[in-house]
């Protein structure tokens, strides 16, 4: 089964996803995109990590999701991807023939993967247009990986305040 | 009948309204409010070109949309209005006279048109209240637009990752 | 029965708010929390005063929150909160120490309250994350303080475009 929680900053879709793995029954890995290059970020990246059952396996992939997820689903495992934003990010900024490379490669692996996987993103197309080329790019791109991922998954949830919205539930 | 189509930045919101538009088995007017002022911009046009199906009629209004919609409007039509946001935008760069004006234009047709009417139109204000005054002047009159048109809306629907949340649905 | 209404800019929130309140048949005090600094907010404060009956009783507190609540809740009233947004907004220009008691003073508070208690806040944090440190300090600190006061809430409404989307719903 592959789920996508869709959610805005702090709106608690970690949170939701973190619940729904641990609920599963599965073995959980925990496939964590942040890379810590600063005090900002290590602090979101620990305050995340404190909250996790310490019997998770945790793996960090800035970029590689495909192989990785590839590697890791076997049908009695959950695997937990947070999140997809600071992937597409990290993606974005490693070049455009690495991006599309990795995007097609998740979304070609998606369809194939054994057990449980949830994946986790930040909804970001819902403001004002920011002025940034790159920004808007980010924007673009964020919200065509959102579609395509929520076209491969069997349910798509949208938290706001906490408080889960069912998008799609095929099963 | 009346409907509005809402949704972020590539949200999949335009491909929604036109694959409404083609199951309505009306004739369909696509009535684009864009203006390829620039090379990104063109793009963004050509690629939404590129989904549509050839017999559609198309036509460029980017101001005065209350006029195009009245004279095209027909009981066996199918209008396609993408997007709102686009012609708030044009209009308040054209000045406060116009831009009342025809905002008032807008919403005095809605009731009185004939046939099918699909709206296309960005949600912007969900995100950060930006600095500007301009910008923050756009994004309380596209808060303000949408509620009037929704208003008017047999049906109003939100779309989030390309899937249809229903906000409204009279008939 | 304690309520949050959360939408974007102009999205119709505090008119449903207000809607609410009005058909509570309660006595109705009105709590602002703007501060007219400037001319614009002095200008949308006026704005949200003319929709509002004369008679209800209207306080403006800044900061103090959960001692003005306190004070005004009864089994017979019906208070409305506008917003906490700016209340949150204040808070965090007023210091990381008085933020921290007043949120832990809401939260607290708000299991206690006698009668009706509307909240009105602003979702912002749906669009692409901003730059500066205390914008994402605020964006965050939103969206912590709604997980909170949802929780908390008996109904939590999300409006879009004038309509509302039912989150949460126990009595």
């Amino acid at each position: 089964m592959r789920e996508l929680i869709l959610g805005g900053a702090r709106s608690g879709k970690s949170a939701l996803a973190e619940q729904l793995a641990a609920e599963s029954g599965l073995e959980v890995v925990y496939i964590a995109t942040a890379e810590a290059r600063d005090g900002e970020m290590g602090e979101r990246i620990a305050h995340h990590k404190a909250r996790r059952p310490d019997h998770w396996h945790c793996i960090e992939e800035p970029l590689q999701l495909a192989a990785t997820l590839q590697q890791q689903a076997a049908a009695n495992r959950c695997l937990l991807v947070d999140c997809l934003t600071l992937w597409l990010s990290n993606l974005l900024g490693a070049g455009d023939e690495l991006f599309e490379h990795e995007r097609q490669a998740l979304l070609a692996a998606l369809a194939q993967l054994p057990g449980r996987i949830i994946f986790v993103s930040n909804e970001v197309g819902l403001g004002i247009v920011p002025m940034g080329e790159l920004t808007r790019r980010f924007c673009d791109e964020s919200g065509r990986l959102h579609q395509a991922v929520a076209a491969s998954c069997d349910r798509v949830t949208f938290v706001t305040a906490g408080l889960p919205m069912t998008l799609k539930r095929e099963k």
